[in-house]
């Protein structure tokens, strides 16, 4: 490609921005045609690219031959290919044409909507979007700009999370008259909440002390009881304490559990608490009628959230918040400037988003989200959550029809928990460490572990955008090879 | 483009992933083209948006031909074009096609590199990059991780306070025995810092009557003096307060002022203050020697941050920040987790970056930058750099020529503040406001404003990628027969 000539125009000449821009779509293209060659996850070793990469910048411009080589022999290599049909860890970040175009224009128009007047079309359309997804979500009208709420979208749950909690901190700080009382605030969740929400009181200044990450058990499928709850909370008034704020998960990430919304939301709403509702994985799954019971009490919610990045084809990064008194949210939030300009929350007015997030930049997120939506319609969106829920219906069945393993939490999504069924208890861990470890450094798939109630199991979670079932089929095929060679190994 | 097939392949099919994605390519190609013609802010209505789309999104996929014709039709006249090469307002987020091509690979690979496992090379890559552009800046190699120190790409400059202030939080919290004296805690800039400072306080605890945004004024063009600092850092500490956190800027939203980073850094050393530099704009200058030495002292901080996005042709979002002591960031946000693991900072060992940052998720920003430096190479960078900055020494020698004007604030990089000399100081800002409002509501120019001193100026930010030397005479032109309009209105 030789080197650019230094004239300022060939930095985004339109005709040189196509043709370098075509070549790197075929990289790609040709990178999901190959994909499934790749073992899922890296096996690098710590610091391997230092060895291969030149230790300064270069001082004179590269080709992109030359860059789109490295990337191919230097980047590809120490990859964990997310996009893989055999990546079955985590949850997913699922990637679609639809989300890589709104990803383009994102890009390409590389407007910073801040506020309405930095980029009008940014604002609306990001409004807009979100009462779309809401209205998909049968969201009451008291999360929606068309009713008495409104949504905005953060790159992930910790910011939405420590934007409510700065928010609901603020609120009683005001209340009880005093900064100094943020020491008497008290969080609440279970021990099954993503570590996204300690972090996230943390950071905003609760004490750790006062963070209550309360216990759950199989006898509850891991979501907290609202006794437990309950007693915790009347523990802390007791000791003079404050409770805050209350984090409920539709779709834990350890095994997809769901904390029951109602019970708690009355609870949240008789000791004043905000609550949250944390769907980052699951709440996709609830643009299906028939998982939209999981929803049930959102009602009774002050904000809720979850992350079309995950498993709505969206592809990173992409948040959804909705909040029923935006003006909470920008009271806490909100920030004057004289180049910027400031307005207190008017709902009969545009929104100025840097108000409702952390940052003063941001990118034009919605118009990815927006696209998603349209190119696949919801019937195309609803058609992809059930074929990933068919697909694990299919593993879940596999596992159980095999006497060597188990099912350790009933499935609810399309998170299937399973392990080998150690002969003696004290075994389990280890039995299925080595299963897993077997798999993953196949390079054939990966899947991911957790542990719960003190079991250690498997987590395959299903759902990445090029899984079909044939992968599925060749996952268990490798699960049952590898259980054979351990269980061998171990004589039994 | 008829609707999708309900195939699983069909959301990631690589064939009509690469035609769509290059019909897309075609058209913001054909945006770039086309942009001279747009008014270059916006001139809809609030609400014009909702007026033309759906209340509720499609459930059936619509075709990329109809999406494409709603994004000229109603997102493209709602856009405040940054990407105008006649967009001076604000500070410049410059796109590059290298800052795209980047991008799409970051998009298309969309992997999560959370942690050093989830994907080695977006957590290499990350660490070679950020101490490509440490040297590229001259930091010492205290700030690298070929040094002893280290760095990370956050998603905007309020995010790296944010850990940065929290780190300087947590360590005092630790020395002074109890989470209670926060309400202790001070934070010191000046009032020309960046409102993100303010919020990111605010955010992680400290009590809003615990910030101190200093005076400045004319007499030093509106750096903060180490005098007013170190009188100011003596009151609290006589009130038992504990000077917790200093932040200096290396070219200011307002006018481009420096603060003067060596007095300061003493200050903060003597004093035991966490320092923080904030070179969000003019750090990018920096990469060239003849503007290296504004940052001379920045060995004496702890922390450093800059924008490539703003200035280095790098498209949102990319803030570099780099840390003395990783340790410290890590202890504030590491997590632990079953599923994605733990690990205390270990310089031996590949970083987990959701331990330098908020969010636990994160994107394969690296690869941006990376592409983005490579493509150019140091030399065409320094050469965009001092092209704008050649650009504003034209367009202030325009406005010293011309006797109604006068530059306001000496300019430094390639910001010029100027205003209309009025016949009365009290009709100063009127004067100027009416002038910014005629030159912006032609839709030929858009500029932004400030006030400093008390008095109204308006700010001309050069820099947009596709800004040659015909626009900034056109500009000046513009402000002219705009000017001449005005005082003869006024009956100057």
């Amino acid at each position: 490609m030789g080197s650019l000539s230094t004239n300022s125009l060939s930095f985004l000449e339109p005709n040189s921005f196509a043709d370098e821009s075509k070549r790197v779509i075929d990289f790609i293209a040709e990178y999901y045609r190959n994909i499934e060659q790749f073992p899922v996850q890296s096996k690098v070793n710590p610091g391997y690219l230092s060895e291969m990469l030149p230790k300064t910048a270069p001082y004179f411009p590269e080709s992109l031959d030359d860059i789109l080589k490295d990337v191919t022999d230097s980047i590809i290599p120490g990859l964990t290919h997310w996009q893989s049909p055999n990546f079955f860890a985590y949850f997913q970040a699922t990637a679609s044409t639809a989300g890589f175009l709104g990803e383009m224009l994102c890009t390409g128009l590389n407007v910073v909507g801040f506020t309405w007047l930095s980029s009008p079309a940014a604002s609306e359309l990001e409004s807009i979007a979100m009462d779309w997804m809401g209205k998909m979500l049968k969201l009451p009208s008291s999360f929606l700009f068309s009713g008495t709420g409104g949504g905005v979208l953060h790159g992930s749950t910790c910011e939405a999370i420590i934007c409510t909690l700065a928010a609901a901190r603020d609120d009683a700080l005001r209340r009880l008259g005093g900064s100094e009382n943020i020491t008497k605030l008290v969080v609440y969740c279970s021990d099954q909440t993503h570590f996204t929400l300690q972090k996230g009181a943390k950071l905003i200044g609760i004490p750790p002390s006062n963070f209550r990450s309360l216990p759950t058990s199989f006898s509850t499928e891991f979501a907290l009881s609202p006794e437990t709850l309950r007693a915790a909370i009347e523990d802390d008034i007791k000791c003079g304490l404050v409770p805050l704020y209350l984090c409920a998960t539709v779709g834990t990430t350890s095994t997809g559990a769901v904390d029951p919304i109602e019970e708690w939301g009355k609870i949240a709403h008789n000791y004043k608490l905000w609550f949250h509702i944390d769907a980052a994985y699951a709440g996709s799954a609830c643009i299906c009628p028939e998982f939209r019971h999981y929803l049930n009490g959102v009602e009774l919610a002050d904000s809720f959230s979850m992350n079309p990045h995950k498993w709505l084809l969206t592809n990173m990064d992409c948040c959804c918040l909705w909040v029923k008194r935006p003006t909470l949210l920008v009271d806490s939030l909100s920030t004057k400037s004289e180049i910027v300009g400031h307005n207190s929350f008017d709902p009969s007015h545009p929104v100025d988003y840097k108000d409702w997030q952390i940052a003063l930049s941001r990118r034009f997120r919605a118009i990815r989200l927006w696209i998603v939506i349209r190119r696949h319609g919801l019937d195309n969106l609803m058609y992809h959550i059930r074929s990933d829920v068919e697909m694990a219906k299919r593993f879940e069945a596999l596992v159980k029809e095999d006497g060597r393993f188990e099912i350790v939490v009933p499935r609810r999504f399309s998170l299937v928990c399973f392990r080998l069924k150690p002969k003696h208890e004290s075994q389990g861990s280890e039995l299925n460490r080595k299963l897993l470890e077997a798999v993953n450094s196949s390079g054939r798939a990966l899947m991911s572990h957790s542990v719960v109630g003190g079991v250690y199991f498997i987590r395959c979670a299903i759902g990445s955008t090029l899984t079909e079932m044939r992968h599925v089929d060749d996952l268990w095929k490798l699960i049952q090879e590898k259980a054979k060679i351990i269980y061998l190994q171990d004589g039994n």
